[in-house]
């Protein structure tokens, strides 16, 4: 049983998005039928879209940060009721029985947790993400939305939020921290916003001060142009912790001479190059390096519900579905601020 | 005021050790004068000797792994007492007042702590290590040697043996952990027992089979040459701490892939060459690289107290003065099980 829905799907690594129809399952007993309201724009879907990571599953329907309404829920499920404001992020299903996700930590699933879109369900059946009308997904790796938050403006806390929030308070972000965050792009405003709510002293390390004034505004006490290597001469073993949200390779040594006695450095941006330093810049002073994914199902959770007593939530710039495939040209050079979303409404409507 | 004391000495980098005589200072208010026993001869020795990673500062002196007996006390000293068996680690002083002395963390003084040899204390003069029949140390870098643990066995603890205890202790080493020791040398022999009296499951990874019987008589619960590639393909993802005590430049990938979510690498090796990774290693799953050096105060005395409430000493070789050089040059070759002591009683007499 199955029925049809709108989506926007790439045909292979070098075809624009285009609309077509896709099938989804009709709810089984745990399963919440969610009306997609908004989907953000993530630099994953660009990466996937075009093989940049490695060969991808086409069609393809990307969208892993997903907010909606559920219309339908299965005969077994508890924790959702119609009408509740929802999201969905980077998975969608992991084995439940690994030491990892018996643990809560299910985005390190040993048998690989099922990925929102451009991957394969533990039925073979290939996911297709939230750049489409609808999806279903089982209850226990659906997140609620909390009141305060818009639902526009969250959907990009479900992969971009909880990648800042997990190594933030993992961490210890909190009064009395010096964090510093490497780029102010999708992850590294909301990563602002969100250390500076854990009450952390913020420094934005960014290459120029472009987006400097945005900084300040999204709670960053300190604001550093990069390309003037100033600060890393006169202001070494100053910081706790480090998150860098670049993908692009970064001077990691750079980085690491910032970091105070056991500060750490967390990658949360994937690059393609190998990280490599110098191994004394770890043992003196001693620090850690290390990196994050996502996040588990109780940390989004967790984190929504920060962000919506903090009234944190991403800057958005909303496009309508046939805007995706210009949204996503801009996204590759950089021409956001802070992320786009799309408005799943307009998808399916004739235009 | 000065006194004299006889000691081995290497005149510059390609000098052998030659038997000479050094200048102490009149133990002041605060001093210990020790009568040194035994001196542990530890890699670095031979690294700085022969300028290996800096410039050496000769005539050298070295030896930072010093046991013996306090035969002099200055009038405000409280902790110690003539007749009392003491010991003397990497380092005989710190500033006391940077945010790392304050924390305890004496070995990451911020001013720069005193090296035991080959540094600068805070009067300018440069110290002189081990090997050499007495030394003045003020009492708050002198450690206790519990009466259980043999003088020339436990040398080696100054160094080696803090240098494993303190990373298995940070990183939890205990019942239900699994614990990789890479190399079986000074470090590493000592960390397996260590970490076997922690109550860890001891896996060594050594080049080959050579020193298997030995590891398993230390406390190893498993042994793997790496040579042999298998154990890396089939055990990804199976140890909870690293440690690497080997200097030359390992694997990193392969190692990082041994280790399950928030397993540790910890190098306690020093390595020449960068140390480099893909950075997925560190993501998927998560996991954390770090680095140590030796040891604070209090990690120093609660690891001597921990080897000897568990009867853990090095494996030691005992040379006379006039066998320093050759112990040097066997040691360079890897020819040690597991860790030369000088006999310093043999030191300033005729032969």
């Amino acid at each position: 049983m199955s029925f049809t829905v709108s989506a926007l799907a790439a045909a292979g690594p070098d075809a624009p998005l285009a609309l077509t129809t896709i099938e989804r399952r009709e709810p089984g007993p745990h399963d919440v039928l969610i009306d997609i309201a908004y989907t953000g724009i993530c630099h994953t879907d660009l990466a996937l879209l075009r093989n940049h990571w490695m060969e991808g599953v086409f069609p393809m329907v990307p969208g892993h940060e997903i907010t909606g309404t559920v219309i339908a829920t299965g005969s077994e499920v508890t924790r959702y009721t119609v009408g509740n404001r929802v999201g969905v992020g980077c998975y969608i299903d992991s084995c439940r029985e690994c030491v990892n996700c018996l643990a809560g930590e299910e985005q390190h699933c040993l048998k690989g947790e099922v990925y929102t879109y451009a991957g394969l369900d533990y039925d073979k059946q290939t996911t297709y993400g939230g750049y489409s009308q609808k999806i279903v997904v089982d209850e226990n790796y659906v997140l609620g939305v909390p009141d305060g938050l818009p639902l526009d403006a969250a959907a990009p806390l479900l992969c971009a939020g909880v990648t800042m929030y997990a190594p933030l308070r993992r961490w210890g972000a909190a009064p009395g921290m010096k964090v510093g965050i490497v780029g102010m792009g999708g992850l590294g405003h909301v990563g602002v916003k969100i250390a500076h709510a854990m009450g952390a002293e913020v420094t934005v390390l960014s290459q120029s001060f472009s987006k400097r004034e945005d900084g300040l505004r999204f709670g960053a006490d300190n604001y550093v142009a990069t390309k003037d290597g100033s600060y890393f001469r006169d202001n070494q073993r100053s910081l706790d912790l480090i998150i860098n949200t670049v993908s692009a390779n970064v001077d990691t040594s750079a980085y690491l001479g910032l970091l105070r006695l056991d500060g750490v450095l967390v990658n949360a941006g994937v690059s393609a190059e190998a990280l490599s330093f110098p191994s004394p810049l770890l043992g003196d002073p001693r620090r850690i390096v290390t990196s994050t994914k996502n996040g588990s199902i109780r940390e989004n959770q967790e984190m929504l519900d920060f962000c919506a007593q903090h009234g944190i939530a991403a800057d958005i710039e909303t496009v309508s579905a046939d805007k995706a495939n210009d949204a996503l040209e801009r996204l590759d050079r950089g021409d956001v601020r802070y992320r786009f979303v799309i408005d799943v409404s307009t998808l399916g409507v004739s235009n």
